[in-house]
């Protein structure tokens, strides 16, 4: 019993000393991992309008304008990917960085609360239970004819203890397993809503693609003067 | 033949001045934009990272073993999907913006030559031709019997102009327009290697999803313990 109520405390301290604060950790190295993408998608911006400007340069010229109609259309489509891409930082920042934030406050005081109450209960029946035995012990010498009773009644209490015990070890695993599970849970939902862009983005692409093949092929034809 | 030889320095011009200086900044800005995507890459190698010890704690745990197989492997694939951007970073540095460099560099020297050379050419052929003119007049004032010959010589000389001046526009529209096709299919190599990634990173993501799903669906199962 001692054993696993030693378990179990220490499983209490492990989500209050270990697991939160690297989730506070981990929620600060999100948010400098939204500030580089930012930075990233705005340099980004910076050279594709950049191109779009040579772009409109060759389209006032007399035999580039299709080679400026394609530097254009680079420049949307990068565009396009962006603001996608962006919708997969709105998600790591509002369902995932935002949430673990929010639980690992609530969990300070909720967890040590949660240690609290076992280790009342715990002292409580533990005094109960000895009480109880001293009792017993001192009837059993005095040959008191209750004895039986308050045997059954030991025995009960001890097997009560041993239950809540064992009860409060799964309960305690089952918070820390909970805590473990959401982490893999928000970091599952990332990778789909990645996958969901690299799907769309590699159809942007391919829609794209083609074309811009076919026209550039043509831009060497001697034939072609735009 | 005046429009022509102003149409035709005005494109030298342009490349010099307008296209070659926005190449330049083209270069600078995607020194940028590849500083920016290494700030993410760090960032994000930062924050898997953490991921992964939270892995690793809950791999020694009692009860949340599976959960920390599936942070671990959450970690594992980034790093893969990291590096494999990398790749597209690399492209984009040596054959976009170092090629993209070399060229403008070249450029300044190569094109003010071929301008100067237009320019000198034609200055030789316009004397000429005036020359032979002024000679013609003077001939046909005096009667003069070989005026006819002379005659024939400014009209072969005209036409000769005529041919020059007109290739040499062609030409000069040529060089201008290598330069905005150089530019679109630098672009469209890096756009044909950012799909390659987004197909790998899709196949890479696809593989692994499904099971994470199973099992995490499977460590809400009260009888599962691990």
């Amino acid at each position: 019993m001692d054993l696993s109520y030693r378990s179990t405390i220490s499983i209490y301290k492990s989500i209050l000393e270990q697991f939160n604060p690297a989730l506070e950790n981990l929620v600060y190295l999100g948010n400098n991992y939204l500030r580089a993408f930012h930075a990233l998608s705005k340099a980004a911006e910076v050279y594709f309008k950049a191109i779009e400007k040579i772009g409109e340069q060759a389209l006032q010229s007399s035999t580039s304008h299709m080679l400026g109609e394609i530097l254009m259309q680079m420049s949307d489509t990068q565009r396009l990917l962006s603001s996608d891409l962006e919708v997969v930082a709105q998600t790591f920042h509002v369902d995932l960085l935002q949430h673990m934030e929010k639980n690992s406050k609530m969990d300070v005081q909720f967890i040590s609360e949660s240690q609290k109450q076992y280790e009342l209960e715990y002292q409580r029946r533990a005094t109960n239970l000895d009480k109880c035995m001293a009792e017993l012990w001192r009837m059993e010498r005095a040959r008191d004819k209750n004895a039986r009773e308050m045997k059954e009644n030991v025995m009960r209490l001890r097997s009560e203890m041993q239950a809540f015990v064992s009860e409060s070890q799964r309960e305690a695993e089952l918070e820390e397993k909970r805590r473990y599970r959401f982490l893999a849970e928000k970091h599952q939902l990332l990778y789909n809503t990645l996958l969901q862009f690299y799907s769309r983005a590699r159809g942007m692409i391919q829609s794209k693609a083609p074309r811009w093949k076919e026209q550039l092929e043509a831009s060497r034809n001697p034939s072609n003067s735009h």
